[in-house]
């Protein structure tokens, strides 16, 4: 079929039967008119619709290998330079219509299957490993547009160096057994983002250090897989009301507990299982980190332009322009920005053709990207908080502004140069970007998505090289009278 | 009367008939039933009930001077440094109960109030200056245990340093005329915190930098007088669970706008009005700055020390401890803690004797910690989400351990020394302090309670003696061969 | 005569008759056999014979247009990215022998006057401009790979927004008079590193706000041109123990104050007079900050592999590699690193035929950089420092290495992995970048390089385009319900 | 013989034959017109002049209680908080008068005996240990003035977790056997500072952990013992002016090494030998700790004074205090030097009567500002150099205002209210302080005096009680519905 539209999306969501918890409850009904879905799915669907207006088509898909179809390019996977800039160029599309704010917006995904479907040699003649299983998922993905979420983090119980899983119940999701049909899988995960309102789920298991074979395994399965269960978060959405809540009431991703109650995944699902070497070195043996991280710096960009205007405008709004302590808080946005650009330009830039030929990102500047984001989104939205100062904590909202005390509010509220309705709305932005239950949920997502910061830097420093500059030492220490 | 009991306050409130505009809504019916408000409430009468506890009454009760009846210690105007010890301990006792989360406990503004009294002289013989309106106010205030709030910001329109208000129709309060009942005011405040639910609301006026006489002034008056308007913000209580909002469901204090529409202000509430001079400077000549920021770091100490067991509390859960950068950041909010108390306590030990014979804690401690706060609080927000880490993300609810599904969390979320329930309510108590819409809110009260951070420094660097090592330098310069 | 080589850049600034003043005394005798220039001269001639070398000069050098000879790259006017290229790769080599050390190596000053006499049309028809001696300046330059210095920081009296110059004696150089030799300059200019070992200096003044056309003026003049005085700074050279002072005693630049004792300007030499606008629009409207700034960040950035592989050393030699606080000192340095590269690729990649055709570096990268590098590098002079720790302070010298103690030194100082004496040489070496008095005048050299950091940031933010997510903000605000 | 004067100070260490190495060669002829040790030994004799003036004696001497000479201030044995407050005047007169500069003025190191002897009791009936040898080192020192410098830490071979010393000769000073005389040592410690200067060493030693008993001692000898050897690092001593560096010729301490090459320990001179437990505990159990800290954080308090006007006086000198930043960061230097003060003096009101009857200062506000100062100081010497900007680069010398250039130094670099020479001599104040040898080496002191600043972290947060908050925690999740 191709790549879908937004109704074709919501159509096919609103037909699985997934069971999805939430507050207690278990939901029911179209999933895209419940009011915790259906802000996302609507922004989702208009995703799909993007790609296949015919304004942006063109650049939004290409010509399927095997069939006639258009599908989105999110699935190509490169062999030049230019390929790459299609990619960056598509998410850059969708990340500008949900302002960078989508963590899971159907690219990110799309490129982790593609990527793997590029590096499925390396599982060839492993124990245990079916790549074949890998191609087929990623082109029956990219022919019908399959959407994916993705979970891979062992429960918490411990973060002691010396600690491990002494219960008896499998707490991390483990192999169990197995039948004629497939794998029995019996556990949890944590931390799938959209977990329930995607065509599939994604699922990768790595032992932790001396584990258990039974938790090395990989496979992808339909998010309403018998015994498959979503424990969503409490929502974020803070009311249908776009204007009282810009961005929550559009963007906001529920993160789910994927609880696994003997689930049986069919064996032609399966990329690999008992196999825990592979399990440790696929992801960074494979071009996942390179793809996957070159599209989130693209999305990470484009929300910072977003988070740049926002601060002008309220410095604009208030007409603080003049300070000087104002002018290097923009500043240090600008800055953190090109930082950004310039890192995502030369990882295209030194691309190179991988040892399965495709054209892939050179990881370094994407790896130096994913220590500073996280770093300085907090400061910038730090710098929103700052910038809009009191005027951040008395906001009115739209019901006040449509009733008898309306008066008061257009009169005392008025900006430099906004009316007090804009201004609120502005604020309000502003607010729910960096001060509400979804705002700062994203500061932690951005904090914590490429991993652990203090492991990021350590992981960096050991990998990198550091000898660049070692003749300059040797030279300066040889030549002495 | 004298001290009263939580009922007596809860009754009093619910009397009033006060303008209070919520969501577009005029709030009606008792006060004290409406969601936005009954945590609130029911938190504020646990103070009053605990200064009437038989256990508490000594110490946070003193003899009326005028009546035979008990009197809260905050209106105690301390003589000696075992009064401003006994001020210290009722502020600590209230703050305890409150987990230092309440800016307006009643303590705050009582001191207020009762620092302008000690300061009323200063008043005495100048243009339209009422000392003798002040006293009564703190006698009736300190016999009748009222409550208060104060509103003193203007509209910010432009933040611009050439900017000022063009408009015809006032904007910022000020004194359109007068009759033989009072002053008529028009115009609007920004920023009462609690506007509304207290007996009274302070109000005072300084004009900006060459402005307009009409805004010079000062009064009290009861919060249901006639014109008086509170148009609040939205609530921020996220529901009446307290184990999904241990914090908002009690502690959340609305901020409201404040309206005058053409309010008369009787003569004997106003303490000055039409002098520019007195309203520029009996804030900083008075001893208000000195006994309300004492009351103010003594609250914040307490917070920090919540904050200080919560985050030792989360580590603690997740078995986190043995981690150098855990201890880092732990050590951080036990040298803000220790800092903020040092210079408490140096307050108090410097203390001495004002002009009008009251013993004033020493300013300088007071401003350096005020410097602090702001700077610090922001922080300690920002270690408790880095040591709860991914964890602050996917919390349940109660619902959540009351449904099918609570054998499930019960197994996937448990901690090293916790079941899954304590381990989430911990984690949602740590959520609601710092990334709820309540805990953003409290991150930018503290940050901004003493104003702009900027023209702190500056006032700070401008009014210190630098002196103090100039002999040293003289030294070192003039003895040179 | 095209490029020259070492002996001759010796034997020409030997032959000049400059008047230096250094610690009260005038430098009598050849400059390069004085102990305060004799290792930077070593270190210059150095330079010049790298580009005359065999295995170097095809990357050193080009053909000249006008001659049959060899001429510097460092004046190469790049048409293409290929010449821009060029470019960078002649300031890598150079900046590789003197560990990016060197502020003023020939090719930055080569740079400046390559960019000037690109931009000259600029100056075309302008009153009291004269584009054709630029021009001349630029080809004599190139054809005889002169070496300069420039200076144009007005002596400050006085930082004080609303100070200006009351005396009546020039302080800052101005135009007293002309001749019908030349213009008659009195007065003095900051700051000319390596002022009075150069061949000519490079002289530029933009009068002050409101100032005085006699301060607007251009011309470049032998150093030793009559009434023309250089008082040197104290000199940093530790001494001439290449073990002991391993930098110091290689790469110490004196900067100079420039006096002006009616000192005579031949008409052609003079770029342009009493022009203030002229003067106030040159430097931003010319190609002088893209290419002089691509040089000096391709110059910081070998620097930076420099520091980045002595700090990796020291880890190493006392073994401490393990430790993740040191793991994220070392990855901050590798972000900084990588970051300057990416920024100073980016304006490479965006380069752009600018108005006088030729290729220029795109500036916002470079722009940003200039801020960035003034911050990284005092920090990365500190962790050198935190590394080596309790090691810098105790460093024995090559004397103590040769006397009877020698046996004590070689035991108790031993590293994990070297000998004491190389332990301490490294050490050494690192006190030198960092401790020295001249690394600590290095690192006050690129906190200013670029002029005041926050006036730098004010620029940035003024200047940048900050409505590249305006779209999304308008889309969001526009739709509402 | 009680208290000594500056000239009987200076005539003790002239006679002392102390074996001491700088530079490779061995000092000769009295010490005290060594132009390496001269400015230090006549600013250290101005300090006990200063005690033994009418004006002081009074506030830095008492009665000995064994006989009837004045004694230093510095060792009494305080009981009421009276006695400690003395002290504390002792060691601000002694640092007003060395600008807090002189790590090793005498009070430190008699602070340490006198700390000492109130703790001996500590060793009474442990096995190899002399508490009498303490008591009697403390009586004769406190009697006779003595003047000494420690020494205690260990070779750094190896910073690893995992190693340990394998060679097989000692490195780390042990004890290689003993005779009738004593004990025999041999090996290194390091970093004695003032090291060969002091009548006397004391020299402690505390094996690494899974340690050699041969490395458990302590005691005290005169500099001159035989075997003794002090290797002095380079001198920091710019030159002789004390225009041109008025801080390092007079307040210059040499660190030295010190090798013990088969030294010769008197039994009468042993504290304890060979008692792990013993020498892994006395200097935490002891009351070591708040004594010392409690002299050196009143010293630098003094030290921060310093700072504090210095950048007053540079502020003023080129007139920037109307600049917000410029204030900010006169106003970090106001918040550290209060803080230092307020924890000081909390240390002092919080004193109590430890288990040997002396009134100790409160531990946890000193352990506060021992972690504060180390990060403050570089800051705070950061901040001057920020300050000072460009002007700390090209300052001339005494000798040039002595010259023919005299007059254009005096035009060319005066200051908005100051002559060329008073601007010069203030930045080379500044200089000295923040950007010599002198100056860097004093940051790197403050810096690790206490020790590394992540232990110090990592040990607060372990020790401090961090449940004063536990019981708020424990009432909000108990009361939940």
């Amino acid at each position: 079929m191709g790549a879908i539209t937004g109704n074709e999306f919501l159509h096919r969501i609103n037909q699985q039967n997934t069971e999805i918890w939430l507050d207690g409850q278990q939901v029911k009904g179209p999933i895209s008119e419940h009011p915790a879905f259906k802000g996302l799915l609507k922004t989702k669907a208009s995703l799909y619709d993007l790609q296949m207006a015919p304004s942006h088509s063109p650049i939004m898909t290409y010509a399927s290998p095997v069939s006639n179809e258009q599908i989105g390019i999110s699935y190509l996977q490169p062999k030049t330079k230019a390929d790459l800039l299609k990619r960056r160029v598509m998410t850059e599309q969708w990340a500008r219509l949900t302002c960078g704010l989508l963590g899971r917006s159907p690219d990110y995904l799309n490129t982790v299957i593609m990527s793997f479907a590029c590096s499925s040699p390396f599982l060839l003649g492993k124990d245990n490993c079916f790549p074949e299983h890998i191609q087929a998922l990623y082109e029956r993905a990219r022919e019908n547009d399959l959407s994916f979420t993705h979970t891979f983090v062992t429960p918490q119980v411990n973060r002691s160096m010396s600690a491990f899983n002494t219960s008896d119940e499998p707490i991390s999701a483990k192999i169990i057994g197995s039948t004629s049909e497939g794998l029995i899988i019996k556990g949890a995960k944590l931390l799938a983002t959209q977990g329930g309102v995607t065509d599939e789920v994604f699922v990768f298991s790595t032992p932790s250090f001396l584990g258990d074979p039974d938790e090395a395994f990989a496979f992808s399965i339909p998010s309403d897989t018998k015994g498959l269960r979503f424990i969503c978060r409490e929502s974020f959405v803070g009311g249908e009301s776009a204007f009282n809540y810009p961005l929550s009431s559009r963007f906001e991703e529920l993160d789910a507990i994927v609880v696994f109650d003997e689930v049986i995944v069919p064996w032609e699902r399966v990329f690999f299982h008992h196999n825990s070497e592979v399990a440790a070195n696929f992801f960074s043996m494979s071009s996942f980190h390179p793809f996957a991280t070159h599209q989130v710096i693209t999305r990470q960009i484009v929300k910072t332009e977003f988070l740049l205007s926002l601060a002008e405008q309220l410095v604009q709004t208030i007409n603080a322009g003049e300070y000087l302590h104002i002018q290097e808080k923009l500043s240090e946005i600008i800055i953190g920005l090109e930082t950004m650009k310039a890192l995502r330009d030369k990882s295209e830039a030194d691309a190179a053709i991988d040892q399965w030929g495709y054209m892939c990102p050179s990881p370094v500047p994407l790896k130096v990207a994913s220590n500073i984001f996280p770093k300085i989104y907090p400061r910038f939205s730090e710098i929103i908080q700052l910038i809009g100062a009191s005027g951040m904590v008395a906001l009115p909202t739209v019901n006040d502004f449509q009733s008898p005390i309306q008066p008061d509010l257009a009169k005392y509220l008025q900006g430099a140069a906004k009316t007090a309705e804009d201004r609120v709305q502005l604020f309000r932005l502003a607010w729910d970007l960096t001060m509400s239950a979804f705002g700062t949920r994203q500061t932690q997502y951005e904090r914590y998505f490429f991993g652990d910061p203090v492991r990021l830097a350590g992981n960096l420093s050991k990998s990198y090289p550091k000898d660049q500059g070692q003749d300059m030492i040797d030279r300066l220490l040889s030549r002495y009278e």
